[in-house]
């Protein structure tokens, strides 16, 4: 949180599929001029359900989400990524590891990169009632392909 | 998560002061129709960041948030009450515990009220450069005060 | 509207019940820095709305509202208040008294609280098609109740 | 507001030059998925500052609402149209009359078009401290000036 | 984009009927605090559609946008205006002329205007399941009247 | 824009670096239920200035939009990707072609992917006052280096 920690050092990467990435806007700030915490929180939701409804082939609700720390704070502009994978599968949940980090944009200078926190969040796959539903038995599988080449034959795939 | 699971018995009572209160709109939904996630998160971090200020006395931000489950989906139209209380005072953090409730107005019925998810929110007290500050010495008091009657005596109050 | 008159004295204290508690966000200012007077109104339409539904039992929509007189400005972090009580029912419709106060967090001193504004909105109870129904018998006593403690019986209380 | 009201006959025109014009988005409903009656009052005194910033010469804030009444409701799609004029100057203030239409696109029959409400705004000119500030001289003559085609040599226009 | 060119000659006026007015508010803002390009397009889009719908005289959907150039930035609390006429009809599609406005209101000068941006959106009839339909005879009388006194008799006509 | 046209077949992929990923929501809706076309131009502006910011290594504003085609709609819980490259560098402005593709996730089928628009989106990088400013000589190495591996060393890289 304090804004004078080292940046990430590059021998740190992200680890998982990049889920999400966006900008950091003006809308997004709270009063003291930084990054609303819980706009954070929503996109790690988000970037966590897409992975979520791609393994479980249809709608998911969150119904977990594990402890978290916020190491630095986000700047308006600033680049947000999100970063993910599937850590569990149970009969009807499963569980994505999730990592946000920040790539800003420096005048004249490398762009400075940083993981912001990291956390798990855990969907049920839910039926058209919104009832916990048995996830495909395709679903390991998907979950173990990840972003890899070959998951493309399963149809998950990093981007679109 | 289910939508058949029994509304909290009334014995259960909410804990702590009420923080924030509001209507979950329509344009707060996820692709399902259910309010999403994100913003139920989003809502609690606002509500234990109003506490962490009255208690700290000035700016403060967000640097953790404790594991949750979310037991029951919010829907359009729930009046959503997060209370709160401050559970641990160090140097320069404060840690607030949260719980989000929702109370459902139903054509010709008593309103159905339950509670949707608890968690501990910690905030770190910082000063105009963004870097973390004592916490005044009347915090303690503050925070043990919450919302009781007494309490208007340090400037603290449910409401305004 | 003048940002040097006096706070409300604390002997001025809110009337009615908390039906709205939520924090002004940079998000809500106009072109001048402030909070945007649009969204004051759309707080208090919420909130009015909210009461109006429990007393109602069901679906009701805004008919009317009073003239209004803003005292002061709301400023981005302040805890936004709105309280209310039911000063009218008729046959399909009832009015809310609101009042919107503010909390200021202040660097080492006590919270200033003032009074922005009040005003009356009027609402009228519709049945699926949109059209007025007429209000439950209940609906007076519920009215009455306020958020009396009393009022549990009632199903209507303050906060969740 | 009940929805088989007849559509205000053609011989009633609005009054006032045209200040805002927008279309009603999904994104500004309430639970009953009708437009917000909050989101109508934002557009009125988003309307009627934009005019009284022409006259004032500069920044205003909101100081006064007068009473008001929501005819029929708005929909999503339909086109929103803020009329206004000013009705009176003093000092440091102004007030301007404000009525807000609604054209509703039909398919296969002419538009409808209906007054949905009307109400008097009051904005008091501000200086850079936010403290009240003298109307300039030619205020008068630009107040009265309205949408004429006359009113270009003082600035003022419909449109931009 | 440069912001010292002159503002546009007041010989020069905008073409078309005003489709759209509004004011840029500062949660439409990009990092560097001017107003955000994509949000210029999207008021474009919504007062394209609102010109197309009612040519159409029903749902449609934008199915290409041509080449824009943006000649000077938006400024929070700038009036915003998008005009149009169509200038194209085919059998399903329709094709709007779009110009957007901007007049900025300055302390004790008469207020600056310029022009923008301008471009062609085009929008297709679409029926209930979203297919291309085929417009109405009527549509070209109507394209035609534009904004003119006589197109009233269409149920054309600028405002409401 | 046909809702029955087939989707891009799987040799064709998508071109360039991954800038942006994010969910249709709800909110983003037009009134026919489809996602606004508005949005899916803010969304390829915020991904074209990411890649441009990172180019010229610093502040960058909107100054062009080439012509578009919207081949298919994009619908509330799509994930939407925009892809692109920077295609032309000058002494101030430089050019992002963009590509936005949409996953579609399907009940028990895999996933359908297909383009819905390509554009180019100029920039020009400014300078603290708002003016334009020279690229720096770094920049075209960076432009060129997209998002490959190598492109690390110049601290260019897809996601954070």
């Amino acid at each position: 949180m304090s804004s004078d920690s080292p940046a990430s050092p590059d021998s740190i990467r992200p680890s998982g599929s990049l889920l999400l990435r966006t900008m950091a806007m003006p809308g997004d700030t709270n009063p003291a001029g930084d990054i609303f915490g819980g706009w954070i929180l929503s996109q790690m939701d988000i970037a966590g359900s897409l992975l979520a409804r791609e393994i479980a082939g249809g709608r998911v609700v969150t119904v977990a989400v594990d402890s978290m720390k916020f190491m630095k704070p986000v700047k308006v502009g600033d680049i947000v990524c999100c970063y993910g994978s599937c850590q569990k599968i149970g009969h009807t949940s499963l569980t994505i590891e999730l990592e946000l980090w920040v790539k800003k944009i420096r005048d004249g200078e490398r762009p400075e990169r940083f993981l912001v926190t990291r956390g798990h969040y855990t969907y049920v796959k839910v039926n058209q009632e919104g009832r916990p539903a048995p996830l495909p038995e395709s679903a390991g599988a998907r979950a173990a392909a990840g972003s890899d080449a070959a998951a493309a034959g399963l149809g998950i795939s990093a981007g679109c």
